[in-house]
């Protein structure tokens, strides 16, 4: 590796520290969409950008654009990003790394003396973490102009506050949003490189640090579902007249279970979570039978079809416990994203420089969403490069090893540079 | 009904009144033990008992005892008693009607200017509702010189304060708890009778307003267990590298479901409760695989050998699916009480009162723990009269009918009165 790429990869090193230093929120790392810890990221990439001589500039959403201005910048430009924000006490990887890996292929460029003919784009990425607010892909969307109106009033922060009141109080433009208003027009994109751990074991147990994604699942999502039955003295309700929200809850986890059997056996990829579930601390008790339970249900899988016909066996799981329990399911609203099937002449020309970097990089779907979605589904060529990692993410042990983050650089780096010397 | 009954119903019905408008905190009431609402309750009956003329008493753990003095003091005494605590956001009449209903038979002998040969007391129970401080029978026990002396130390509300620090704020006397000083004896108690609501809806769908125990059941609690997996990426974690905790506590409800199952097959009658349910708000997301689901478990059974089975049977699917899912279950300190066989005789003595008045009274068991299972197991003559009640207790919704309590105060009115006649 050249010594440009290691000094590069070295300043990646020194923002991820301060990222982590300043956003620390035991246990882990928390930067809230449109909240202290992103803003915080944004002031360090803009104080980064003007060391590195990169053109500044934002959108109606809030969006970051720094751009190393190519020879013929009326080409279209190459962008690379990802998101800046992580989950409540998550890790310092999951988002960041893209965003810097963008920040050390400038910087490596740049202490080349190497001009690209094509624009250079790093873009930092609002709210990809829908934790904050309910819906997916938040920022890109907003950035083409078709994140729905809705969102701006619907979706609300644990702030309590919309999402509009959030791009306010920040001097953004969420009429601008509202509007449609693009920022980006997919004909003036050459091509979108995301980075991101991949968040889940396969590399580390393939011995591979890179992987190349070839598509992103879509989703469905009930994140704010109930089960209804009702309350009760532990003790004195017998069996026969118990309408036990839990024992339901149980069972419909059991039948989503029983779907996924079915999946495996006809060979489709998918994963069924309940993040979170819980009794309602205002009536529940030890000594009561529970009469009611929320939880949020996340279906993922990379085929539409698979999806629906996930949807339609819930569907007839709640209506056989509904019968039988005698409580009712109250799903809330629904929502989710689309999968999308990645660009594979970018893919092939990431392999391309795998190869000739001797670097092992191996083919795999995405369970989980990234932005790179939204960009492949407006018709950019758009590739997701998944680096090795351990312990998962969204959870504080979240980790990278530092050479295989390099190692990505580098491949990036050869990608954009082999292109534009065509 | 004698015109001294009625006027003495229509006190008590005053002072339900007067203690459902002082201790209301939507949705329901809430009389937190050695708290703000069971000290309004007590100044009221302080209050009331001055009003009929009786003695008041208080022992080292805040149990108030009214007494109406008998011509014949020396002989053991009637006690007719419940709690006044209630659960949080629970019902105005769990606990209440049991100490009304003993106000209201001294009311009516008051009325009827009838002295009985025996002195009857009132007894006003502390903390019986173990949501405040998680142990059984606190009152009742202290009484009788019972209480664990670890209780006092170990046993905290949510107000983060020991019990010890409760007793003290409020006056009484923890160290003479601590030191086992019995204010019950005995020997010197003719009977207990306590009235409570019956919690269920057996006597509402047997059309009977009165229900004679025969025995309480005994239980044993999980307060605080958890089960443990590894928090992931709900995308990115395929289903094989899962250790899914909601999903482990699933399967661990639906065992003990089978358990129940076998229970009833085999004729064993029991109720298996998870009445709180959460994953970690700090560290669950809708997008994480879960890794921590926290639970409460209470069992109960009139048999301590079927408690036994259902432990260990309970411990055999704990195993179980720890072993299958790659998870661990912490269930914490076991915590409950013993199951009680109530008198024969005193039970004889209320069902014959019940013939002589036409009042329909079926013998059953119950399922919910009361005071009257410490009298017994001291080897008081106690009986437990249930009156019917409406959708059942520890909630909001939780009622009766004046009219069936009245028939029970006159049933416990006409036992009393009968007996002292002999």
């Amino acid at each position: 590796m050249s010594a440009a790429l290691r000094a590069a990869v070295a300043l990646a090193e020194r923002l991820f520290d301060e990222l982590r230093a300043r956003t620390t929120d035991e246990p882990g790392i928390t930067r809230a969409a449109y909240g202290e810890g992103e803003e915080f990221a944004h002031a360090v990439l803009k104080r980064t950008a003007r060391e590195l001589e990169l053109a500044e500039a934002v959108d109606a959403a809030g969006n970051l654009y720094l751009t190393m201005v190519g020879e013929e910048p009326d080409l279209p430009g190459w962008i690379i990003g990802s998101h800046i924000d992580s989950v409540p006490h998550g890790g310092n990887f999951d988002g960041a790394a893209g965003v810097l890996a963008g920040i050390a292929v400038a910087a490596a460029l740049k202490a080349e003396g190497r001009r690209l003919a094509r624009n250079l784009t790093i873009m930092v990425i609002r709210a990809e973490e829908s934790t904050w607010f309910p819906v997916s892909y938040l920022g890109s969307r907003a950035a083409f102009g078709i994140l729905p109106a809705t969102a701006l009033e619907t979706c609300r922060a644990d702030t309590g506050l919309t999402l509009r009141a959030h791009m306010e109080a920040l001097g953004f433009r969420p009429d601008a949003v509202a509007a449609g208003e693009a920022w980006l027009d997919p004909a003036r994109i050459h091509g979108f490189i995301e980075l991101h751990i991949e968040q889940g074991p396969v590399l580390e147990r393939e011995d591979a640090p890179i992987g190349l994604v070839t598509g992103i699942a879509g989703s469905f999502r009930y994140r704010k579902a109930r089960c209804l039955g009702s309350y009760g003295h532990s003790g004195a309700v017998p069996r026969a007249y118990r309408q036990d929200a839990v024992v339901a809850f149980a069972e419909f986890v059991a039948a989503m279970e029983q779907v996924w059997d079915g999946l495996e056996r006809d060979g489709q990829r998918a994963t069924i979570t309940f993040g979170e579930v819980g009794t309602d601390p205002a009536q529940h008790a030890f000594s009561k039978v529970p009469g009611e339970v929320g939880f949020c249900l996340d279906v993922r899988t990379e085929s539409a079809a698979c999806l629906e016909r996930i949807h339609a066996e819930l569907l007839q799981a709640v209506a056989v416990i509904e019968q039988r329990r005698g409580v009712r399911f109250d799903l809330g609203e629904r929502t989710g994203s689309s999968a999308a099937v990645l660009d594979a002449a970018l893919r092939g020309r990431l392999a391309s420089s795998a190869d000739q970097l001797g670097i092992r990089a191996i083919e795999m779907p995405s369970g989980a969403g990234h932005d790179t979605s939204v960009f492949a589904n407006k018709g950019v060529p758009a590739a997701l490069v998944f680096v090795r990692n351990q312990n998962g993410s969204h959870n504080p042990e979240e980790a990278m090893r530092m050479e295989d983050f390099a190692t990505a650089v580098e491949l990036i780096h050869r990608c954009v540079v082999s292109e534009t010397a065509r």
